[in-house]
């Protein structure tokens, strides 16, 4: 089947998907007034890959010589890695540095599968591989929409999944038909569910024997019965495209995705009780989805990065020491984000045919950015200035006798008029010190993984066992043998 | 006269005086539906006083026996410094963080001008110390709220306020005529002065002879002919209370300033073209109000940390180990900004009578207050998790077959149902990740002088000549006596 | 008594004691030719309290109207903390930066001692009181030196005490008899020890009941039978003045003190067995000598940002930007340790009569200082140049053809020559990049407890239940009563 | 010719060289007590070429068929880039991290000159690079030792080479006569030149037309008449393997490096009075070194890793989470700093056919490298205890009964005994606190240019405007074209 046009996807999100928003149950979310918005942006990717034909960054041939989205291209080296991170970098940097994540977090779980379910029928004789393979295909070969649900509701944080008050706290078998896999239970944040074709589910961490009913994987159409998607109106408050020129057009919806007795049919069924396989999911699942969040990453540090040195310019500041100071901290951080990501890639080792980002590189990458993203923001603000906050809005500039005003008062160095000089403040507000910049703080630290597991994902048995030993040659002793114990 | 009430207050406000909001001119501030918030919210400093007679905190004994607001009580002693401290983190915890700003900026003003004209006075014959006394007696016997004007409009910023190809970018001298001096021009965000009787201007900078007519310092009331106050539209986009429990009720409100062939009298001018005067004022001005600033930057501090060990306790994580490194961090942020805050009091020297703050510490105080401010933003984000950007908001929780559904999902540790969890995210969203949260972000980097301004200002002279030459001592060498210049 | 003077305190370190250096027995500490140069360095001590007569910083009266050491005064007041601050920081300056360490310390344990012996008597029925008295007035009018060994040798630290495989790896009691308390173990790096009159011993940690034998605190003459002081020889290897100016002629003396079955006479024991009041005695000695750290850490501090301005000075470089910003880091450093030692002392609370330092402050002003000492480190060496590992040494400068070149290569700007910029290097080298150097490094850390300890010795129960109000009250809900746990 | 032997290139540095040590002319480099240390360390590249017979990471073949040493295989590829930095981690790292610098960085300014001469030639029609090559070619083919010697003595560093009182400051041609060039003049810190068989020299900085003479790049034999090197005596104090098991037997030899009037044959001057050229090629030298730089610091991470783990380790401590915390920081920045070498080398580009690594990646390695180093070591010291500055020395420890002490005292967990635990530890001293230690963090700094440098290097024009057009693009904005002005 050829690549799906915009208009094809968008109307295949009209399917009757139980979707709710403030409130109210959403009839076609590709023309609500707010979530319309969220489903043109995404619509994005699809425009992207027809338009430029022939070019192989944004599709490629399957097996069956039919086009197919990059995305779905299993990476079979470091320098299929370093392309598909490409294509991630492209198609963020042309949505505005806002990721559609419909074919990015999706094809993470899939290749995440497709390595855990190999080891797990290996070892358990189970069925998965070709499960899991027959329906990447199914994606792949009609061009599919993909969310990906992982983190559960949780409840209290200090107790495994069985021991919860509330049952549904963790996403759960409810019990096993002829004609498929009974579930139910709550996921948190799911990012653009709502415009997925495809729910694919995996589990949130490792799980105990006692949590066998937790451990489980699948995928499941958005329409399927039970399944309800509350979206979350956060984000959506900016109208003004002159006040908010990012925010008023381009965001990424979350949902709070409920599993109401959904019956999943047994091909669609991925992990079921196999228990030691959770973790191992979970985290080759969030390892490769690290790599894309570093990929997708480095447009919004370019947009940082321009908006400040334009600030700079249009403030005559270009030539100042502290100015160039700032302007070197956010261009470091955009470098060695990026340079941690190629470095992830080259390091990148073969499992079962497919290409794995190297972890600790990987970990390291994302780390690097999330650790450093507030003081990026704050290079941001500190060259911007205090008129972020106090700059006038979209009502006031529209008022001729006040927009006269500002004229006067709020021009840049020569050159430079009150008008750009004020949008290109309002793009840096709108980038951090708003609601989206609240979001994207909170992102840059949460998505994928808070940063103490970053950090301490890094720490591998193998390579402490290989240090300590050059040490112990230097000190003259033998060496120990202790292991870092994993939590 | 004794201490007016808030309603006096508020009453006093409706007196004509030119405020533009959103295009359109607003007929009462304390009635409009935004500016009516932040007119009751700075009322609160009026309420405040009389809450608790005969408590000396908040008022105190004018020399003619009435009581007057302790802000206007001019500082001898370090303890004097340290109980106006206490004042103002008094009085902004009661304002859940949001400081008044109708007293204790106008007084920094009004300390820094009697101990820059008195000094002017001396040397250069001028009159001015005699008129500020006379102002100063004026507004704390009436008790009035005072704006301070301090930033100027600046166009390019790589050049002096005489050079400014917009003459109107600076605020300075038109002429002079037997009724007084005539000025124009704008001043940028000026904090709450639509809610202020008098408007209190100071230079913005150091003046060289060619920018003698930008030398200016005056005070005007609010409705002065000529006077507009283009009021900022930025925080008043929230409304509920669940969604956004502080910036729905409460906030400052920033205005530009514009004088346009506005008439000062005489007896209110207190600086006219010596231009030598301009910088100290500016500095010395900025000084007391940094002061100010470290004082009143504390209750928000405790909100962070109280916010932030809620959640945990929430969560159900108040002892692991990542959490009380992070609570620990965040205490040592308060603890640290207070302490330099009262080691600056306790440092003060008397210059004509009036405690000033030490220079160093004062500026040390606030510059490690800033510096970390995104560090502590960071951690409280940190500890409260990706709902704080993805939760529920109040017409979901409002719509009883919704909120069933959040409530099950979304409660924390044992005895801690979804709400209450929720409130304290929303606040945590609402002081970190939002509108109001990028607000407070750019507030503590360029309120009260940049970064840079703060950290070069520690840099002084005699202290560096003293350790040169314990260094010299040392090193068994004659010490050079060069200098730090000062640009 | 009279004060001593340096000669009659040199005299009284004459007395037998049983002190081993590079394994050989040292018959007189203050004629060895290494330990002899630590000798005469704490001796300042007791010169500068006869060097200003009538100076009450250094002496003040005691009740028998015979003049005192200042340390021995009780601190009863924020005023006579920042006196005794005063103390330590003018006497440190005076050594070059290096405390002397025989004062200091040993009254902070006696005030730590003072406190809980008192509580201790009033809660047990004990007599710690008493005897604690009795001895400090014996000290104090013997104007004696006084050091005190508190880390035990630990052996594996995820044990305690009772549960070491070593009985020895910490000080306990052996058995108790007629005459006195019977003791054995061993005490790691005892600060000048090996130059003090009496050792203080006090427990290093809390016990547990199982530990009860190891909760001993008691005080011994220098020369007790069965006392032996290991002293280090680190930090003796440097002999020039050229090369080293400071290492060379300063220096604290680390030993290890073991204790072999020594017998203490009972009024000298001020704790035996009273297991629960071993962890408050650690933690009140603790917090009274971190503030004497902080105190003393100062003068480091301005001779580290003199030497930086002085080479900077000599490279012709004070007006560039990038090194303004390095001695305005340098600055702050400085004055944020120093006023947050002084909050310490302003925020004292009275326990029994005695003045006890802001423990939250005291930490925090501990903590600022260690965690930015390598940071101020950088700053240092990165302003002096490569030269400081790679210039020339005093064999090389004393010969004259060599010294020629020299001469020559490597003068610095107009009027300052190659011997006092080599000079100025040599300080800084000696400073910061040499084994002195990474002594005080290693200090600024480990001395007066970990940066962990410090870092969570500042969540104090009763603020975080205080600021949880704040943050409860303003989201609106009802908040809860968990605690912080203390581990 | 095949590679040299070990001996062979000992015997080639008795050859005359006029070296000064301590103020006395040293007969014979290889004998020295001293010095005769770094020329056996050195001497293990030799060695190491040998040991592994048809492993092609250390030798390949030469265009002749005959072996050659890798470090002279011109870079084609990010491959070859990746493969030398392999060569130069492998050997230092058998060098105990510390590199032996004696064909790494003369290939470097072999590499540099190559590029800069090819351009030059082509753009002033001089004909530089066939003599580079021919030069090349002699070190390559005689398998020779080289050392560069950059840094100028520099005197006033307010002031350009021409301005200098000292002519000498900078080294610059004196006069030109038919047989070559007469340069003179003193560089500083030039590293192993006394172990070398060729000092390259290349220029410290970009020149003015007035500097012209300052404009040269040359090559003379270590032996040549009027050149003598004056060893610095740093680092050879250590002579105990227990005390100082890295500083005892390993180490850099720095030098000043005096050219009084040295005659330089023309064919190996590579660079005479065109002073357009110094300042790219004193950046393309340093460019290429930093890539070394960032190679040769992995295995000096490595050992501080593992020394820290080894320690943590001996105490029972590796479960720890505050430990964990410290040994994640350690391998995020081996590994950060590694990846991004990595990076570097992918993103290379072609230039004459040599690979060049990238410019802003190169940089961004070093200074994530040297601007953590500070930390790591805090980290490092924080892991290890105090005792790391106050254990026993060798001599305690051969000394009978005082070695049964500390063995009792000083044993770690369970199985460790004293003298594995004192050994770490006085590796871990001898790295980080001691006169190595000192040493090593200045070489993080000052190494391969300063801090400054390296940040400001990575600020480049087409990236800046690259990245400001999408900011333009996004906010609504025509984009302005000012640029970045370099210093």
């Amino acid at each position: 089947m050829p690549l799906r046009s915009a208009e094809e996807f968008l109307a295949s999100l009209r399917d009757g998907r139980r979707v709710v928003y403030r409130g109210e149950r959403v009839e076609d979310v590709t023309t609500h007034p707010h979530l319309g918005r969220g489903a043109h942006h995404v619509a994005l990717d699809f425009r992207l890959a027809h338009a430029r034909p022939g070019d192989d960054l944004l599709a490629v041939l399957a097996p069956d010589g039919e086009p197919m989205s990059r995305y779905f291209a299993i990476p079979h080296s470091s320098t299929d890695l370093l392309r598909r991170r490409d294509l991630i970098e492209h198609v963020t940097r042309e949505a505005r540095s806002f990721v559609p994540l419909i074919k990015e977090i999706g094809t993470d779980a899939l290749f995440a599968m497709m390595i855990v379910a190999g080891r797990l029928d290996r070892e358990a004789g189970t069925g998965y591989a070709k499960r899991i393979r027959a329906f990447y295909e199914h994606c792949r070969d009609r061009d599919l929409a993909m969310a990906v649900a992982q983190t559960d509701a949780k409840g209290d944080r200090a107790r495994r999944p069985s021991e919860q008050a509330e049952p549904d706290a963790y996403v759960h078998r409810v019990r096993e038909t002829r004609d498929g896999l009974i579930v139910r239970g709550v996921k948190a944040h799911t990012t653009n569910a709502v415009f997925a074709n495809e729910i694919l589910v995996v589990p949130t961490r490792a799980m105990s024997e006692a949590d066998a009913d937790y451990a489980v994987a699948f995928a499941v159409p958005a329409d399927s019965p039970g399944l309800t998607m509350v979206a979350s109106a956060r984000g959506f408050g900016a109208t003004s495209v002159f006040d908010n020129p990012l925010s008023s057009r381009y965001g990424l919806t979350e949902s709070l995705t409920i599993f109401d007795d959904v019956l999943v049919p047994w091909e669609r069924v991925f992990l079921c009780g196999e228990w030691r396989a959770a973790g191992p999911l979970a985290r080759t699942f969030v390892e490769f989805h690290r790599f894309t969040a570093v990929s997708y990453k480095t447009p919004l540090l370019e947009l940082l990065l321009g908006a400040a040195a334009l600030i700079a310019d249009y403030h005559g500041l270009l030539a100042a020491a502290h100015i160039r100071e700032k302007l070197a901290r956010l261009t470091l951080y955009l470098q060695t984000t990026r340079g941690l990501g190629t470095a992830a890639a080259v390091g990148a080792r073969q499992v079962d045919g497919i290409a794995v980002p190297d972890v600790a590189l990987t970990n390291a990458a994302k780390y690097y950015f999330a650790q450093g993203y507030h003081d990026a923001v704050r290079d941001v603000q500190d060259l911007a200035g205090g008129l972020v906050v106090t700059g006038p809005m979209e009502e006031d500039w529209d008022t001729p006798g006040v927009r006269r005003l500002f004229e006067r008062a709020l021009a840049g160095r020569q050159g430079i008029g009150a008008e750009p000089r004020l949008r290109v403040i309002n793009l840096i507000r709108d980038l951090v010190a708003s609601d989206l910049g609240g979001y994207l703080e909170v992102l840059a630290i949460h998505a994928e993984g808070s940063l103490e597991t970053q950090k301490l994902t890094v720490l591998q048995d193998a390579e402490i066992e290989r240090v300590k030993r050059l040490a112990a040659a230097a000190a003259g002793v033998e060496v120990a043998s202790s292991k870092i114990e994993r939590v």
